[in-house]
């Protein structure tokens, strides 16, 4: 029987601020990736977020992003292998803590933003991404997109991964998503979104924006609870999957 | 045979900021308490910390402290215990991952500055200090204020831990530091200071500002590596101490 | 003619978090405190409520905090009266080069949470306050707690002050707020918020918890927009002051 | 009489950290540009080195940075014009301020490390830069790398403008630096970095790495004071100057 994983960005309000609906898309999801303080959370939001998941029998997940509060993480930054390591480590380890400390396990690791996309697409921070997980817990599982370095490098290291798709993004012919900036690079019909993360999933195909049937390895897809419009389409997606017979877990 | 730790704060360099003369402190005392971020320290200094005290074979422990860089962590912050522990247990988390990446093992954590004397001293902090640590893993040492409430909260959670005496205060006839502030409360002279030490580690006394002979546990004495006046004084004092029959290591 | 100013704080938002309802609450106040990047708000959100202040012709004051993001200014901190002078003047003088960017001119200056509390209550902070106020611009308005030190400290260097009083707070017999943390320190009763208001405001008095008659002076009555239900009470004193015959407008 | 500025980077200690030997350089340059607390510097650490700039005659300018303490700044960030430009008002502002309280006037601006390089790189980086500075404040002149963007855009704005050249680094056929990965980026010989410094002062020129004769316009030398070695060269280069009869100072 075809099966996937959802997972969805979590723990990322801070301080006085609250941001996403974390309740809700935990009844979705099956692995939650919970912010650890850089680009967004707080150690109070990052425990309560822990024992949030873990209610809802929610797989745990690192988040780690770039130092960059006010970007929210989102702004590349033109740092070292060694420095992708290093914050890396920090973050995965803070967050391990809370996971402990509530009596969980951690799951997988899925860095966010600009150090997701830099990693997936720069050889050397990929393979710093892949050792830092690798050194801190060799049983995590890499969340990386689907094909890209990230992936690769973290398959070298003899590291668990998991192969990240979207739903609301179009793909190249090579494999690699449309760049945001380029016209066509968004789904904006839910039925083609629909379609296009059943594809993925059932036949590992895509079609790509240019019109070729691509190979692509869907393990997760990714989806969000930051308003109600994105939620009510999670769940839409959800449903789908197991209309369709594909049975939405998180990894043993 | 007589028998006490010697420890000292490392990794507080930060970015471009040196600060410490850690590579010299290192051959001297058997605990390193390494800074977390918080208010020293960054990611890349952290593992660079981890990886030299362990190379010197010297005991790691954690030294997270209030969220104040520009102010060290030595501002008194009116935080509620639920943040203490949660900043607790994140900075352990952070500098857990370093030390596991590096083939180490953690063994204690010691509070800094203003954090430190906080819980010293009021009770509901100081039980948040202990649990956190208790949570995180059980089985770590948390260094306190000789006597203070951190060592009390500690115990009675089944939590190791050592009882930390300084070379360079006085003493109140209550077992308590003369506060700062008040005339007396540095030892300038370096005999007294060493004498102090001596007894306080071997006979599990010191005599009070007031005269009288105290009751006081020495597990542990802090000595500092911050200029060469400092780290002049602390090889003298382990000088004394292993003159004086009295074995200086960590703890097992 | 009786006439009082409508003081809220806005400019809370922070890189991708939003709070408060900042376009309208400038609806109702006359005096807006937008926040300087320590405890709230950053570079982006200061320039856009700087140009949608002036949009509505509503007063600009600087709402300097202490540098606590997390827990957004309201932790006392002890920091030193030179440090409170120098976060206060860096503060003001950001939020200036903004005013003067988008071709305002600032009112006043108003510190936030915790720095506000202490300076009100500690002679040695007021001054330092109110100092760093009139070196950076000795035409600014202090807006302070009626009677406090801030507001002394500033009289006596020939500093403009605004005497704040709150709606929704008690007072006692020496004309101090009561404690937030004993029995009765809110009013709760929307009809016993709106007289108070008016007593202080046309009378120059307020009942005290313990039913005496204390002087009081109101030059500027702090109002909310953090909420649907704050806004509505805070447009409902708007009206009432006028309804009895109060006008409500900044400072000349 | 020929004539040329002579600025250095000054006011980057940072809480318990210090950084370089502001006393020392003050007496060698005419331009100080001071961090204002995104990069380096803090609020305390500013106005101690504004009173020190004004106290040495010095004239002031502020120095801002990429919000980035951990990389010093030095880390290219992809951020926006829109931030660039909230960014510089935001820091200048808060140095203006200091300079207000200790009664001295600003001169100037320097973009910091990767904001200077990325803004004389990118034209709209370039033109936010100089409208951050020209909203602010007309009269103050931006530091910019010698014929690049910061500069013609500065230009294009009416403000007005120090070219500014390196003693230590070779240039391009176009007039550009060589960039620090290439070989022969750095001049090591101590002779040839002061004979370049004069032909460029004296004569407006500049030998390219591939030997031809370059125009130039050096209006302000970038000299260095963060070690014993930086500031005796820093002085040589002075005493080199008057030796050839520049004329070493501020602009009116």
């Amino acid at each position: 029987m075809a099966k996937v994983d959802l997972n969805s960005d979590l723990g990322e309000s801070f301080g006085a601020y609250t941001l996403g609906m974390d309740e809700k898309i935990l009844e979705v999801i099956s692995s939650a990736n919970i912010a650890c303080g850089f680009h967004a959370g707080d150690p109070d939001v990052m425990r309560a977020t822990v024992a949030l998941a873990l209610k809802n029998n929610v797989a745990i997940g690192a988040h780690p992003g770039l130092p960059d509060l006010i970007g929210f993480g989102r702004r590349n930054m033109a740092i070292s292998p060694k420095e992708a390591y290093t914050m890396m480590v920090y973050q995965i380890g803070a967050l391990a803590a809370f996971v402990k400390a509530e009596g969980g396990r951690m799951q997988h690791v899925k860095p966010h933003g600009a150090l997701y996309n830099m990693a997936a697409a720069d050889e050397k921070l990929a393979e710093a991404v892949a050792e830092a997980v690798y050194r801190v817990n060799p049983e995590l599982i890499l969340f990386g997109l689907s094909g890209s370095w990230m992936i690769k490098k973290a398959n070298a290291l003899g590291l668990r991964t998991a192969e990240e798709v979207f739903a609301d993004r179009t793909y190249q012919k090579d494999g690699s998503l449309t760049p945001r900036k380029q016209p066509g690079a968004m789904i904006t019909d839910e039925e083609a979104s629909l379609a296009q993360v059943l594809g993925m999933v059932k036949n590992g195909t895509v079609k790509s924006l240019s019109g070729d049937s691509v190979l692509i390895k869907a393990d997760t897809v990714c989806v969000h609870g930051d308003g109600e419009h994105a939620l009510a389409f999670s769940r839409k997606i959800k449903e789908r999957l197991i209309a369709e017979g594909v049975a939405v877990s998180a990894f043993a």
